[in-house]
């Protein structure tokens, strides 16, 4: 039983732009800006991190402070630690999202702590937080590109300790493209379905796992206009769910996004020019379903 | 309710190379050979059409002949008319296919006659060809590029018109990737689920669809080692849904297809080299899930 309708929260701006050379503040906010106006109403339009440990994030300070804010819009922003949370709060972001792993090693390289760590960094957070929802994307809850198989039973203990820490909400995200819809279904048998999925496209299965947890009844979807992100040494190969190609799915199987394809598809295409190359996306290289062949009626 | 099994019918040798550089008949039948290796249990494997018309289906009685031909496995060529058909039969093959399309447009584009003549040329087939079964694929099934979208009913109506012909089986064709789990149900309610799907990937949907039409019981997929196929101009864009990449999917909901993923990997690699690119299956990009990260346990 498909959901009437689902949230969208694009996290182009963000883990769309995080792999590649670095775009000005003001651009950044300008594609914030173009998705909003295309309809979407949730976005993770930066990241409060050190500049030095990701260049493309630079600036994140100045691409809150360069947004025109539209009521019901939720302007999110990642936040590694709690001296980022601090400086996201400071700029006046509606949520912090913050990612812990379902695998230690993964955690390892990514944030350069253990688990239990990690957990500890969320607790100050969400203390620090306050009133401002917190967000908990846990990578690799389906697998690990390290440790390969990771238990649900792990992975639900895991999200029991986000909640205990003050996390408003949890996202599940497939980091490394390992999910298959077996594997969807047999985490949300634990967790329920209201939380969130950040899907990876890395072997062409985000939509299939995308459309398995709709299923469910899941919501919640991260996506990245254009299907920006993972690597940024395989562009365009494992990057993230693209906004346009779950819109475009949403539409037809009668699923409500709230978003204009036509509109986002020009911010697709935009966004094309920003980076220098075509989008990842499938919809955005050959247009929606409803695109007749060239000359036609 | 998924299914135990699906029985995977490979068009690579045919429609993935069909829009390809003409490759010799002893490779086609290499790649035919290796396909049957890898576990493969039906192949198209030709097709008996004009050389002058499509060049890289030249010498398809040599493809046909140069074949070790192994016990269990289904050997299909496609045929457009009557003397393809005689040919094919001459040739020894074990099942023809044919084409003719819900789109009237793409009928009078693809065949240059109009769908009442191809029935016609459907039943002169079906009488030659004898206790040897013919499989119809419908193209445009979910939709048409030139006329927009198609009625179920009429689809059915043909599907009909089809076995009153004297089709053995019908097969479905996406031909420009316009389906959805939704287009795919609805036809589905009509036809049942003793029908082909021939998925192409055009919008990055073909996966979500096979799986959708799993749910519904249905059990022959055309897939395409590699994901080769569809239009010359655009490679790598529209092709067929890529057998590695339904297998590898599957392998991981418990669907059995009878192929051995890493040896069928092999073969797409190996094609890769013959058409001089890599395949545009994401599951041969990145390896299968069970993949672990390079140096890593």
């Amino acid at each position: 039983m498909l959901p009437a309708s689902v949230q969208l929260r694009d996290v182009g701006p963000r883990d769309g732009l995080q792999p590649e050379a670095p775009v000005e503040p003001a651009a950044r906010a300008r594609l914030v800006e173009l998705l909003v106006a295309a309809g979407l109403r949730h976005v993770e339009v930066a990241a409060f991190v050190s500049p030095r440990a990701v260049p493309a994030m630079a600036g994140a300070a100045e691409v809150v402070a360069a947004l025109e804010r539209h009521d019901g819009v939720t302007y999110a922003a990642l936040v590694p630690n709690d001296r980022g949370a601090e400086l996201a709060l400071a700029a006046g972001v509606d949520e912090l999202t913050f990612t812990l792993s379902a695998s230690e090693t993964y955690n390892e390289r990514n944030v350069r702590m253990p688990v239990a760590a990690s957990l500890e960094q969320l607790e100050a957070i969400c203390e620090r937080a306050g009133a401002v929802p917190v967000d908990t994307v846990v990578s690799c809850a389906f697998g690990s590109p390290y440790e390969g198989e990771v238990d649900p039973e792990d992975v639900m203990a895991l999200v029991r300790a986000v909640y205990d820490a003050g996390s408003a909400r949890v996202t599940l995200a497939d980091t490394t493209g390992m999910a298959t819809p077996r594997r969807i279904d047999d985490l949300l048998d634990l967790t329920g379905n209201d939380v969130g999925l950040h899907l990876h496209d890395t072997r062409g299965t985000a939509l299939v796992n995308a459309y398995a947890a709709m299923l469910r009844g899941v919501r919640r979807f991260d996506t990245a206009v254009g299907g920006l992100g993972g690597s940024p040494f395989a562009h365009g190969a494992g990057g993230n769910l693209a906004t346009e190609d779950l819109v475009h799915l949403c539409d037809d199987i009668g699923v409500a996004t709230g978003v204009d394809l036509d509109a986002l598809l020009a911010v697709s295409a935009w966004l094309g020019g920003l980076v220098g190359r075509p989008v990842p996306s499938r919809v955005a290289a050959h247009g929606p379903r409803t695109r007749r062949a060239a000359g036609e009626g």
